[in-house]
């Protein structure tokens, strides 16, 4: 271990090689509600891509576990530290590298958080437009999980706007992947293998994202229904009409009263309505010109009213963007609250409301309270799961995840299957797929020392071992 | 080669094993300029997923090499046949299993044609955007070339709507990726590396592609301008406008006249303009009513006569057809020509006049002629090369890769790599690069019998096999 550190300094610094004492609680986990804190060998800051090279070399070399690490605001424990292993933190690569307005992209180091991209970008009209819920999450640690958000039903989620990265992978080796260029066919696509591969094929040192035009005008508009399954009907409807809506969430009425009373937001909605309502579709309109979001915005009144509305509220902008907020929040109210796991399967959109109606099925049968609100658009469900016992939890989580799948869905959406689900993924999922993303990590690291160790590819860390000794 | 036959015919019937003289000459070859025709020992036509299962079983257990063929409307020679292999062609599997309405999505067996699917759509409203030049490609075979077209800077290329496969692997075994999702984060994106990996990692035996509502009203406008460097300059300002058009096209006015004459297409271009063009550009404009499409084209026509346009054409209808269909077929007025071989680079869209500069200089260097056209608004660039000479095309071609590369490009921004351009792609790539594709290619096809036996992954069959004994 001496060695180990010794090495480590002589590459980064003693300073930026963090033990024992030094390192801070926060980089002992991440998000994730079900893991308990891990203090890793040493916590690694490296200041440039020759230097995370150097790390992984040494690491190879020592055979020694490597976690990546952007901001830790993941939700499923994929920048856990490993107590045997380091953990290589990204925070000191925080610099946007270029802001290129002819080809609409922009070049960061992962340690860059969403926040900080923004703000560079809105002099110059432009904006990367994926938008989970937490701005200070950094590039890198979205690529790593194939970050979504609420405006993934406009613009996709993280892979759709990755077009290249420089990576280094396991023994030190940098590759390039893809450039400014929005489309190549030049061998395999390295660039899509990589994001969502939760650290585990390469450690990511650069990122070309691209960016689209900022549109001027914006309308928040909040629709109560008397059921999800009139939400879910609305849904294809709004999205065939060409309306094009950045955002398309449902709220069902106990997440919608927890977080208007958490945030003290006060929506307008009349109590008739408010009595009669189950759930809430909240659409954002994004446009060019105020006359034509106007339009746009009576074009969708009308599509909802012909749809069972109850009532179409266009928020005044301070409300719109506490709502927005509120709902960005909810995992915090969830937190808050006392919530013990969360989940968020995905399914085809249609089948939202048929999975909400097993899972509360599933809940009633083990005594647990779930919850939620979601992605309307893309069939993004987010639940919270109120269960103390882990085994009686377990249980109800592998309903769940069963029930999204046999519904055409998969374990997660957005958040990944980190350290947290990935035990559910090796129960439930296609054995032979799971052989072949294991062979696919001994591609990339044929002794296994990226990751958590807990996670994609691990098995193939073992199989891998066993077969080539 | 009996036991062979045997076997396969037991699987598909003796009528679906075709060899011999019953091996129509169209089997031997796809649209590739530069390669010469090559029979394989059999073209095999299944008819399901079972089928095409049990003949990757048979040809795995028998080491028979395979190649995947759609329509064989590739540039690449991606579906040429191996002489000592088989050929399975997926023409008996074109059904539309299904149009999702709910979901927007259609699930497609791989046989299926863009014509086709664009037919069964248009009743619903929605269309599937992606439009590679030749409509009668097949859906399967744009997967495996990640096919682009005209369309691609609004609406992207085919991996931007594939959200699932049922694929089969070289040793018989199903698997399905994906779904009808626009977002999952769980594990490896499977679909994503089989897009674009031309047939050597699987075959793809369904598709699940996402669906766009059609819009109603379009425009075809025709904009001349002195120079190449006018174009790229005028490019950001229209995409930045957050005109989101959905053609962005330029033609240089060699290829202007050629398409024209050929067509015998009349554009109404004044004399004196038509002498102080050198380059065009076609912008397509769609909209959901005519007045905002009335809207859009004034603010275009605004925006480019402020960047240097000699005028703005708005064209009939039926001229903006036959130019977009003639545009469409240059690759055919190029082949009718004489042209040698052809290029689609793709770089930076920025750089698209520095590179063509370049290009000018290395044709004149080896007396070749380079005339073309391309996708302006994502960088991929179309050449014809007119250079009879082998060694000394050899030459140019490698010099305009290198150059490409250099800008920040590829080899290939649409057709793919196929057996032609393979070459260019291991004399010029990074080794480390290669070396990985080399090994992903193991991990799907451990004893390589996927693919034309030349092309990506095929170092990967050497080197795996010396590695294992």
């Amino acid at each position: 271990m001496t060695k180990l550190l010794d090495l480590l300094s002589e590459v980064v610094g003693t300073q930026y090689v963090l033990t024992g004492g030094e390192i801070n609680p926060d980089y002992t986990h991440d998000e994730c509600l079900d893991l308990d804190p891990q203090v890793p060998i040493a916590v690694v800051l490296p200041a440039d891509t020759t230097e995370v090279s150097d790390i992984l070399r040494i690491a190879a070399e020592l055979q020694v576990p490597v976690v990546a690490r952007g901001s830790a605001t993941g939700l499923s424990g994929a920048s856990r530290p490993n107590p045997n292993g380091i953990v290589v933190s990204f925070e000191r690569m925080q610099k946007i590298l270029e802001i290129d307005t002819d080809n609409h992209v922009a070049v960061v180091q992962p340690g860059v958080s969403l926040e900080q991209l923004d703000f560079a970008l809105a002099g110059h009209g432009l904006v990367y437009p994926v938008s989970p819920g937490q701005l200070s999450a950094s590039l890198g640690g979205n690529v790593g999980t194939n970050a979504g958000g609420m405006r993934a039903v406009r613009y996709g989620v993280t892979r759709n706007h990755v077009l290249g990265l420089e990576i280094v992978l396991a023994g030190g080796q940098v590759l390039r992947t893809g450039g400014k260029l929005a489309k190549t066919s030049t061998g395999y696509d390295l660039t899509q293998l990589i994001v969502g591969s939760e650290g585990t094929l390469a450690l990511v040192t650069e990122i070309i994202v691209r960016l689209q035009p900022r549109p001027s005008d914006a309308a928040t508009v909040l629709i109560p229904f008397p059921s999800l399954e009139h939400i879910t009907a609305a849904v294809p409807a709004t999205v065939g009409s060409g309306l094009n809506p950045t955002i398309l969430e449902y709220i069902d009425v106990v997440s919608m009263a927890a977080i208007t009373t958490s945030s003290g937001l006060e929506l307008g909605i009349s109590p008739e309505v408010k009595e009669k309502a189950l759930a809430y579709l909240i659409v954002v309109i994004e446009q060019n010109s105020p006359e034509r979001l106007q339009q746009d915005i009576e074009h969708l009144a009308d599509l909802v009213e012909d749809r069972g509305a109850l009532d179409v509220y266009v928020l005044p902008p301070k409300a719109a963007e506490e709502l927005i907020t509120a709902r960005e929040n909810t995992f915090y109210v969830a937190k808050a609250l006392g919530a013990d796991d969360i989940v968020d399967v995905v399914v085809p959109r249609a089948n939202i409301a048929s999975f909400l109606h097993q899972v509360s099925k599933v809940a009633a049968e083990h005594s647990a309270i779930v919850v939620g609100c979601g992605h309307a658009g893309d069939g993004n469900v987010h639940l919270a799961v109120f269960q103390p016992d882990h085994e009686v939890r377990h249980k109800v989580m592998i309903d769940i995840f069963r029930t999204g799948m046999t519904l055409g869905g998969s374990i997660s959406g957005e958040h990944g299957l980190g350290t947290a689900k990935y035990e559910y993924f090796l129960e439930l999922e296609d054995p032979a797929k799971i052989g072949l993303m294991n062979r696919i990590k001994l591609a990339f690291d044929p002794s296994g020392i990226l990751g958590t160790g807990v996670g994609v590819g691990t098995a193939g860390q073992i199989e891998g071992k066993e077969d080539s000794r």
